[in-house]
């Protein structure tokens, strides 16, 4: 059913009448990346497309790219904490207007690539610093800090691009510590928690609770946000099911290997109970699961390696970085999938030009349509 | 007036005979790149030669390219320390020998590219040395590392080149960093001074004196020479004004607002007053503002941009590299200056391929004249 | 009598019929790359075609590949512990499967480019366990650090051939460092030895003893492959010598100027003892003489200066890392080697394309070779 183009299903829902039929083509309308409310939006209010286009950046974090799971985690994020919420929105679209300023390619800004390293600077500039909620000098960081992540994308665009590589989530790993590193913690105006390590063991944490570990695995979807509450962070894996159910699959199955990694290396329990520990295993598993490869067994062979070598990679880094006091973000997860990328051999066969990355299901069905083309045009020339 | 090229300045001269004038098309000679010098001397003694390169390469710290900045910047770091000036001059010839041994690019080497990295080496050697001044045996490293320089040079340069982009200071930066790893403060032979980050607020530093801070802001354009007394400091900026105005203005600019991001950080006093915490945002200041891109308000906003993110990423750095003792240096400039040479968008329209950079004014005009020469021959394919 | 090509050799065997002369020939195809076993184990068994890429990955190691050093290098490693022996042969089996399933280039399987990272990462994981000998879990980071290792080749050489560069043991030295910071000195399941720097020069350290200053001389190719007894390290060094008379010759001279440079550096004399002052300067050495680039008298001087700058960057690293507790491994000679392929000028004229790389000896004879066809060719145009 859900190979089926939207546009046919539109016109399907025409011809029979049934109620279901007409809630299910108005669900797939709302699914997967959401071509069609572009050509819609096209003549609209240039407020509505900017907001259109921040949502849009919102899903980005997570690698899909819906302005209705936009919506729906802006939401989560609100519900788990205004001033997050509201510190993330500014940053939204004070990147994005940085990016209409700067003179970026409005393609990109539209698709809401200048916003998701943003979100994620000043969602993090909130969950760091230690002045509390509603300490309103903390908007000048953000605002200062989204402007830079919109300098840093377009700057490593220009590198990556040259073996093909999305600019992913490097803008606001770097920003995030050069942050922490202007700041540090008892700085007058911005003071910051110092992070902790993960691979710090407490003595007293002797015994795992299971129901613990089993909730911090949806919790390390909401970590991605940094939101370590259970409701929102359900409410973010609904969004992102709501934009492809199979990215969702792989970002629960990539933050319980996550979890699993960061049990067999010994990692603080509150580290594996908050979530901490699977969010890199998730955005690594979500990644090769799908999104950037045709999605298959093989590929998702790869998903599970690639989530294995991110957490393996970000109990690693986050001893490298801890050492001298700052977190380890997303570097595990942003580093490996940029390598699975960059592989050469059987993973490379199903590898998506970055142009045409779509939601996985597209994906999936984009590619049967181009080898059922190639296959009835080679079975034409035999002819 | 500036705007008129050298040769017709010249021509002019002749015909025309007041006084003023004669002494206004002498100047005019001896300021921009100086080009016409290289012709001159092109028949000329080698050793003449080989002064005149190695004069350029003084400039090219302060990316500027004028044999007779370079002789008064020498001057200057010889009426600061005597033993620093000599330190300089070595390492300048030390690594403009080298290149030509191993056989670098006659053009670069003639254009001072292989001694300026060299001249910050020997310096920064000599200001961090605590084995007090005249002590010879730090000779020794100095030859060695000016003659890494140009290796480091020749290979990054190939690296940075698909990108078109200059090597800018990273071997100097790369070599006094291992230099400074290698040795470390109590060292048998080569021991030299802790480096301490601009970031620790001292607790007797509590009121601020503006008059220092304003000192402050010329102090930082000596620094881009590890010079922190002010009148070679002046003689620096006399130096820099010679090759280019525009430039000058932006290296003070660039200081100034360095100071500024220092203030905003609460750096440490004495970062502020000697002028460390300008001078990495005059140099991103002075490779926005005129030298790699056009002048016109838009590059100019974006040098600001520009000198502000450098001096915050001077900050960060310095607290990082100080975590294991070692100084930033100029890291942060040269990093945000590669990164806004890669910038898409509108900055990059402003864009000078780097093989075609000359002083800012003569980037202008012959960027006027190719928009006149581009402007007339679309009128004429008009008619 | 080098000169003559292995089958020229056979040919004449076979009229002249002297006992030495045979005994020679036999030699003579036992050395270089042995490309004509390649030919031959064509149709063999499996089993056997993938020992001789195992032994071939062993040599890489040494920068060499020749399937019977490799048996010898493995009969050392065998002699100087069993059980360092057995996790390097587990090493490079796990890796060569895993480039199997993966499906990574056959040529490059076969030809033992996915081997010698996965020896070394299992070697150093062995040599920094604390957990003493025969430890059997330690099996489990040594497959996945070796199915790792197989990722990063790949993905890195996408990214290092746009240089036409080697993908080197960078592979290796990121995932020993991740697997170090992962693990740490008190880890559970995985605890191993913390990293001393090389620099801390103990007091009781008075008087330097000659004849273990010589020792470590030889000692220093030995810990290329992390032993430490002298008789494997002749036997390693003997290896060395069967593939290439000229590579064994660098070997020997980077391990003796690692030594020179570790004594102007006053590190600590267990260093220099153990040969770990000398093995980035014979990596650095054997790579830049006669291996990438065809042996002359210019080449050999380049190498001696890529031994001092690897000997000189080992020190420089061990400190830095050394201040997280991680060792230096081989990232000196590694980045240093990677920096003399890149360099430009007269080293760049002898450089030998990645592809084309054999053992010194068939490049200096196809380089004589191409010159001689070239002057012919010139001549016959002449005339």
């Amino acid at each position: 059913m859900w190979m089926d183009t939207k546009t046919e299903a539109v016109e399907a829902s025409r011809s029979r009448s049934s109620l279901s039929q007409r809630v299910w083509n108005a669900l797939l309308l709302c699914t997967g990346d959401m071509e069609h409310l572009d050509k819609y939006m096209k003549d609209k209010f240039i407020v509505l497309q900017l907001v259109v286009c921040c949502l849009r950046g919102v899903t980005r974090v997570t690698l899909a790219n819906n302005p209705l799971s936009g919506a729906l985690i802006l939401a989560a994020l609100y519900w788990a904490s205004p001033w997050q919420g509201l510190l993330g929105t500014l940053g939204v679209l004070a990147s994005t207007l940085t990016a209409v300023i700067i003179g970026q390619d409005s393609a990109e800004i539209s698709g809401g690539l200048h916003g998701f390293n943003s979100m994620l600077v000043s969602l993090l500039m909130g969950v760091f610093s230690s002045a509390g909620d509603w300490y309103w000098w903390l908007l000048l960081p953000i605002c200062l800090g989204s402007a830079a992540s919109v300098f840093l994308y377009s700057g490593l665009s220009s590198v990556l691009d040259r073996w093909d590589l999305p600019v992913a989530v490097f803008p606001f790993n770097i920003i995030i510590v050069l942050y922490l590193l202007c700041t540090g913690p008892d700085h007058p105006y911005f003071p910051h928690h110092p992070a902790i390590p993960a691979g710090v063991l407490n003595p007293n944490d002797t015994t795992l609770v299971a129901v613990e570990l089993i909730r911090g695995i949806p919790l390390g979807v909401g970590q991605i946000f940094a939101c370590a509450a259970v409701g929102p962070s359900l409410i973010i894996l609904g969004a992102i099911l709501l934009y492809s159910p199979l990215l969702a699959i792989h970002a629960l199955l990539g933050s319980a290997i996550g979890t699993l990694a960061g049990l067999s290396m010994v990692v603080r329990h509150d580290s594996l109970y908050s979530g901490l520990s699977g969010f890199n295993g998730a955005l690594g598993c979500m990644a090769v699961g799908g999104l950037f490869f045709t999605f298959s067994w093989r590929t998702h062979l790869f998903a599970i390696t690639s989530a294995f070598l991110s957490a393996y990679a970000d109990i690693a880094l986050s001893k490298l970085l801890g050492s001298v006091g700052l977190p380890a973000c997303s570097w595990a997860a942003t580093l490996i999938a940029t390598l699975m990328l960059l592989l050469t051999g059987s993973l490379a066969a199903y590898r998506i030009p970055i142009g045409q990355v779509m939601a996985p299901e597209q994906n999936l069905q984009s590619r049967s349509q181009w080898d059922a083309g190639n296959t009835a045009e080679r079975e034409s020339t035999d002819v």
